[in-house]
């Protein structure tokens, strides 16, 4: 029995985690041999492969990223993709595969294995937790954590001067990151996609905080945006160069709040410092036992499925059920942090 | 409406966290007042209070330890214990109590609650995570990032001087800790409260490691015990000064390694340093949700009752059912991260 | 004797270190009255004074900020500014003032010192740590040490896309934060104001690097600036509500790298997050010492001095030697480094 | 030209730094050869020798330990060692020799330089900073850092529970890790091996501090002795399995002040957590560039010197002058800091 494994989307610390807990649970217990396609899925449809041993995997528990490279290659909208990953797996003799991924990456698994009979197991990989069909995907707890540290050293020198800090955290379609970090923070504002933003309610939060005499933090997840529709975010401007020139979400609100409150406002972009570098225990934690039971379904010829947190137990989902809808940020959760504003 | 607030039994990362979100919730959404009681149940049985208002929880969030002050006292074993705490709760008007603790001081809730009609509504607490009706407990994600961060740093430093290095956590009853850092720390052997360890096994694992030119690290909780029996933990010697010295599993671990494989290995006691300081990004945001909910007990009348995560969710429970058994790791999960041992 | 203790210009961890030691050591050992004055030469001038005792300054020793604000108003440029500050320091019977500060709030006090008698002694504050006159100033170890923690991370996320990941850290003037956290974070190319780069020398590295099948990280000073002088930084162009927005040159690397060298480039700005929380140990000890011999300076009656390090010993220097001019980085020390590139 | 690299002792954060800058250095800017011998002086002795180039050396700028492992063999006390290490030197044609470590590692090196006449460089390594003639080793800023952390965590615990914590940090002749990371993490004892301490003195800071409603935390070196010399330090002792048994000052200490101020006392010994895991920025920093000056040495043919930090340049000194002596905690700099105490 040979078993591929592959990484897709952008990546994400764990990704490491669940590779080795595949391989060292593989290769010990059932005697699986193991093979690494490179890129995503890049790897299966130009036959790019990194051998995968028990050896291979040592030391990797700690390190961010991922030893097998990633991409977001579509094989699906690749001329002749599915033919050839077919023959790729078959010239080496691969006879299940691994996809860890996000919504795309496992979107392609779901499809090879129920359309086109290829054995596909998969793994939930999402830095912005907004996967559906599990409690959580590893790399967010980690985020979250580099977040809240960032906004525990923003209160400072917030207080110091007296001045706004905005904060945009990761977060297109939802508002895991910025929910989580801004309430573990203490932020005064927090601001998620799933609700457009009143700008003058963040103004009146803002100025409630200075008249208790303390410096507000906002914390913005980069998809969110004001009620009126009058941002455009990721807009093309020009400059001195001809680049193109992005503006984001948290700029803009920094230069409303002065403008509308009088008061000074500075924006810190996170960016990719929240999905680098070593995973938090946690993430560790569930990295491995999604590797351990992702090569568990393998064995049990359990395919076109996807492993899944429920509480503290890792069970199996259809991959289709948590590729069908984006998980986001409830209302009523939404609104019970609500009492931390301002 | 006044809702008194305790806090009992050993320190954990988050009371504050918890704290804060009852009165900023209660004084907020609610309009009641508040009253902290001292010292876990000292402060009612001794009426000793300290003020507590939205004020008086600014910036506790990511404080470490509790600004009520905690204590073992124990009502229910002390003369007219009762009978004091009514006199006092009647003294100062308290309609409801909110007491944030382990199993000790929930248990005096439940009885409080149930036998003698004082409303209490309970928080688990326990850095060992060994409360049964919750999936986790806050606390317990902070000492296993310390106790990770601990093996991470110890593992360059074995490997410098090929030595076995033996770290022991906490966890008297169960292994929750030891088996989360054990594992997210890429540990070599985990012994837990909840399986006798076999001391031959051990040194097998830890020449295996050695083997494949790694030096091995040993976790063990501070309450598991060899198979045989022999032993004796916390035995009693006295050294020059005649005070009693106390022996752990930890170094006892190192001695008998060292006799039996011929390597070289050392003790870390991780100690207090895993319960104190700051709290992680999870472990603000479940307290932060349980005095959230927990103050919503209060509001609804719902006594006796105990907060509780469930998968993403916070639930109540009876207090009795969080009391009544240690929630201890299933040999099925530890057999499971056996693959990784040796 | 009363002393008068003042923070002024950009916050800066270590800041309430100083003010801990100055009050501690001025009590205990030499019986001493204090008094704050609030947001620097603001508080003079005004009159706006906080009460200074060692109550106040318990526990604030790892607290990042400044328990006293910051300005950057300056008195020699106000209406009658230093016969306002003598005004106040009259009324407020203040012997002697210690600033502690940058160039700005440091040349204030050497002309209020050495111009107009008013007793003034210095502690030099600057997380840049371009202050001449002494090895290192606090705050600086510390953004170091976050700026270092960021590159690390960005390592793996670069690895696993292989793509170039630009960090722009703090330094307007003076390259010591780019180049000691880029010399400890491992990056392949460091750029500095005090030497203007040669992008195709940079694209030369970012080039190399990718042939050595690695991913290249590029630390570059804020105040960096291209050889051929045609980046315009912090230009005006304006977005769709008519906002300035400000181009960085970390920016506009990664534009510039992506369009020679056909590699995808992302920048990361750290900005405020390098200024704020609580000091590294190295902070708190320089700190601590520079406020001990600051308040033994005020004791001897010497002013018109500030305190320095040097080597391990702390120093007394005429204010102005360390206001006089920048301390840059030599082209040999950048030079030194060098070897680490591409 | 052929160049020779050890690393001897116990491991330091920050060895691979130096070990990768040399190679960097030796081989890009000098076109050197080299090759690394195993485990301090008994590679040289055995002949035991690893590779050491550009590729060997990636990677291992943020890692602790050694690749080179390490052992505190003596090759002066051993059988013909001078003569067995001239023949491995010769068989490998090794030109000159770097050797990284300690006062033993170090007096090893000077009397092969200056009486064998094999050309050996210094780079001084100890993690307790009492090597002579240097202003500061690396390992030490990264042991004072997490020492600092633990500090920090254990505060919020001791005042939770009103008791006494005592911290027993490294430092068997030397108390500069104590004084730092007690200072830096504000404790209200520290002691260290130069001066011995009053038990009586120490409790009276103890109680002072409950009475200004603090929980006190000492911090103690290992190798502090109390006045009256009555502790018999790492004495011998037979638990139930015949195994000998250490008694540390920090449990002695703790002991001690239960039975003297009635107050709860724990201890907490950190242990080789202090010697592992990556260095911080301050100590990658020193390391480097602790390389970069030892190669310059080898080019130079400067042989008998060691590099050490003279403020912030590097310089040559001769290594019997790093050894002559050790570098203790000056009496005015201990008085300095004791105005914290209590």
């Amino acid at each position: 029995m040979r078993v591929g494994v592959l990484t897709g989307g952008g990546d994400c610390p764990g990704l490491n985690a669940v590779i080795r807990a595949i391989v060292r649970k593989g290769v010990q217990e059932y005697g699986y041999d193991f093979i690494g396609f490179r890129d995503g899925w890049r790897g299966p449809l130009e036959g790019e492969t990194v051998p995968l041993s028990i050896p291979a995997v040592r030391g990797i528990l700690p390190r961010g990223g991922t030893i097998l490279g990633s991409s977001r290659t579509n094989p699906l909208t690749t001329e002749h993709g599915v033919r050839r990953i077919k023959g790729n797996l078959a010239k080496y003799e691969v006879d299940a595969l691994v996809t860890i991924g996000g919504e795309d990456t496992l979107g392609v698994a779901a499809t090879l294995s129920d359309e086109y009979g290829i054995p596909c197991v998969g793994v939930p990989k999402t830095i912005d937790n907004d996967l559906s069909a599990t409690d959580y995907t590893f790399g967010f707890d980690t985020a979250v954590g580099i977040a809240t540290e960032a906004i525990d050293r923003l209160h400072t020198t917030a207080e110091s001067h007296m001045r706004v800090l905005v904060v945009e955290v990761m977060g297109r379609h939802a508002g895991w990151i910025a929910l989580h970090s801004g309430l573990a923070g203490g932020a005064n504002v927090i601001l998620i996609p799933e609700q457009r933003f009143d700008i003058d309610q963040v103004c009146a939060w803002v100025t409630s905080r200075f008249r208790a005499s303390y410096a507000p933090i906002v914390v913005v997840a980069e998809g969110a945006m004001p009620a009126e529709g009058k941002m455009i975010l990721k807009d093309e401007s020009h400059d001195s160069f001809g680049h193109v020139r992005l503006s984001g979400v948290g700029e803009w609100l920094a230069k409303e709040i002065e403008r509308r409150t009088g008061k000074e406002a500075r924006t810190t972009v996170l960016g990719h410092v929240q999905r680098g570098g070593t995973p938090s225990a946690f993430d560790r934690w569930l990295a491995t036992r999604f590797g351990l039971h992702a090569i568990e379904a393998v064995r049990d010829g359990d395919c076109g499925v996807m492993v899944a947190l429920r509480g503290t137990d890792i069970v199996r989902v259809p991959i289709a059920d948590a590729t069908a809808r984006l998980k986001t940020v409830d209302p009523t959760l939404y609104a019970e942090v609500g009492v931390f504003f301002g």
